[in-house]
C-alpha cells in the first residue's frame, strides 16, 4: 500500500499514545482535545462480535482512536461528503478497513445501514452550539456544520444513539457544560439513563469548559456519579500527567 | 449575660473562621462541612433591609456561619423542637438575637410566620436520603430526620424555597452529586433556574461526594456553569488551603 492521495491543505497528524496517523486540514476539520479525551473516557467490549458506533464522525478521529479498544466493528457516520472521505482516507492509511467502515449520511437516516438495537456502544462529539437566529456562525460551511446544530439537533442525535443501542448498550457523549442539564434531560427521555459525569477543566481554578457523560439504555434511573475532575493543564501551563498520557502515551 | 444554659450531652464548639460558637451534641445534632460549605458558597445581599432564610435549620449553623456576610435578618426553620431550642441559645450565646430568628415547626407551614416572595436569598442543607421502605436509617430519631426525607420531601423543599424568594432571589442548596439531577429537575419545575454548581471531591483522585447549587427565581434558563471544583483534602490527607481558610480562618 503506498502513500495515501492527500488533497491540496490536508495534512497527516498523529496521536501518538495510540500510533494512529489521521488525515486532516485546518480548513476543513481537525480533531481537538475533545475527540482524545471521549475515546478514552468510552468503555468498548473487547469481543470480535460487538459494534460500536461514532455518530458525527468528522474526519474519523473518535472512531480511529478507539479502534486499539476493541477486536469489533466500528461504523463511523458523518454528513459531509469531504470529511467522510478523508475518514476513509484515514482508515485505510492504518490499515484498519477490516474493522472499521464510513457511512455518510444524515444520522437520522443511520437504520438504512445499522439496524436498530444492534449498537453495543454509541459514542458522539455532536455539534455544541444551538443554531440560534442570532449566533455567530463559522463562515466557513465545513466547520460551522461540525459546530453548530445548523443540519442536526441534540434531540435527534440522542434519540438517534437511543435506537442504535441494544438494551444495556452504553452511550458515551462530549459536550459542554453549559448544555449538561439539557443532555441529561433528553437522554432521559430517551431511554438513556445517565450514570457517570465527568467534567473537564481547562486548568486549576477555572470553570469547566467541557464534559464527558455515559449513560445506559434501559439503565435505572437515578444514582449519577461525577468522577474525579479531569484537569487539562497544570498551574505552569503543562499538560498534566493524564492528559499528556492520553496525547503521548 | 451568663454562660448558656447547657443541657447533658451538649458542648459548645467554635468556627475560628466565623468567631462564631455552636452549641451541639453527638447524640442530637452536630454540624458538618456541609453546613461550612454552603455557608460560604451562598451570596447574601449586605443590606439591612434584606431576608435570608435558612431551612432544614437543624442546630442553626448555616444561619451562624452567614450572619457575618449580611445586615439584613436571617430566618432559621427548623422542624425538631430540641434543635430549634439549640439554635436559639446558639444565637443569644453569639449576641445575634437582634438579626436572627428561629422559627420552629414544619418548613410547609412557614408563611405562618414569612411572607411568600419576601426572601432575597433560601439556603437549605435538606435531608439526603430519600425515605425508601428498605432504607437503612439511624436509629437515632433526631438523626434519622436530619438525614432522611421522613418529615418532608426534595419537592417540599425545593417549592417552598421557590414561594419564599422574591423574583430573582437566590437558592443555595447543598446535596449528594446522586441526587443532583433530581434536584436540578425539581427547581426547573418549581421556577428556580439552576446557574452556578461546584462539586466537591473529598480528596485528588475520588469521586465528588457533595455539590452545591446557586438558582434563581425566575431566572433565564440554560447557561449553568460548573465553577471549579472544590477539594477537602489533599494527598497527605491535610486539609486544602481553602477548605483551611473556611475553617480556620
Amino acid at each position: 500500500m503506498g502513500q495515501p492521495q492527500l488533497r491540496p491543505g490536508e495534512r497527516i497528524d498523529q496521536l501518538y499514545s495510540q500510533d494512529i496517523q489521521i488525515i486532516q486540514s485546518p480548513e476543513v476539520f481537525a480533531f481537538s482535545l475533545d475527540a482524545v479525551l471521549l475515546a478514552a473516557f468510552a468503555k468498548l467490549p473487547a469481543k470480535a462480535k460487538s459494534l460500536t458506533v461514532d455518530l458525527c464522525a468528522g474526519n474519523g478521529a473518535v472512531g480511529l482512536f478507539m479502534s486499539s479498544k476493541t477486536n469489533g466493528q466500528i461504523a463511523e457516520v458523518e454528513l459531509q461528503p469531504r470529511l467522510a472521505d478523508m475518514a476513509r482516507r484515514s482508515v485505510a492509511l492504518n490499515q484498519l478497513d477490516a474493522q472499521m467502515t464510513v457511512y455518510q449520511g444524515d444520522l437520522a437516516d443511520v437504520t438504512q445501514w445499522l439496524p436498530k438495537d444492534s449498537a453495543d456502544v454509541v459514542t458522539c462529539n455532536p455539534p455544541y452550539f444551538a443554531d440560534l437566529p442570532d449566533s455567530q456562525k463559522n463562515p466557513n460551511r465545513y466547520l460551522a456544520i461540525a459546530r453548530h446544530e445548523i443540519t442536526t439537533t441534540l434531540a435527534t442525535v440522542v434519540a438517534t444513539t437511543s435506537g442504535l443501542l441494544k438494551m444495556n448498550g452504553k452511550a458515551y457523549f462530549v459536550h459542554r457544560p453549559d448544555r449538561l442539564l439539557e443532555l441529561l434531560q433528553v437522554m432521559q427521555a430517551n431511554r438513556l439513563a445517565p450514570k457517570r459525569i465527568r467534567l473537564v477543566y481547562p486548568k486549576p481554578g477555572k470553570e469547566a469548559n467541557m464534559v464527558l457523560v455515559e449513560a445506559i439504555k434501559d439503565g435505572k434511573p437515578g444514582g449519577q456519579r461525577f468522577l474525579a475532575p479531569l484537569t487539562v493543564y497544570d498551574a505552569t501551563g503543562q499538560y498534566t500527567a493524564e492528559v499528556g498520557r492520553l496525547l503521548y502515551g
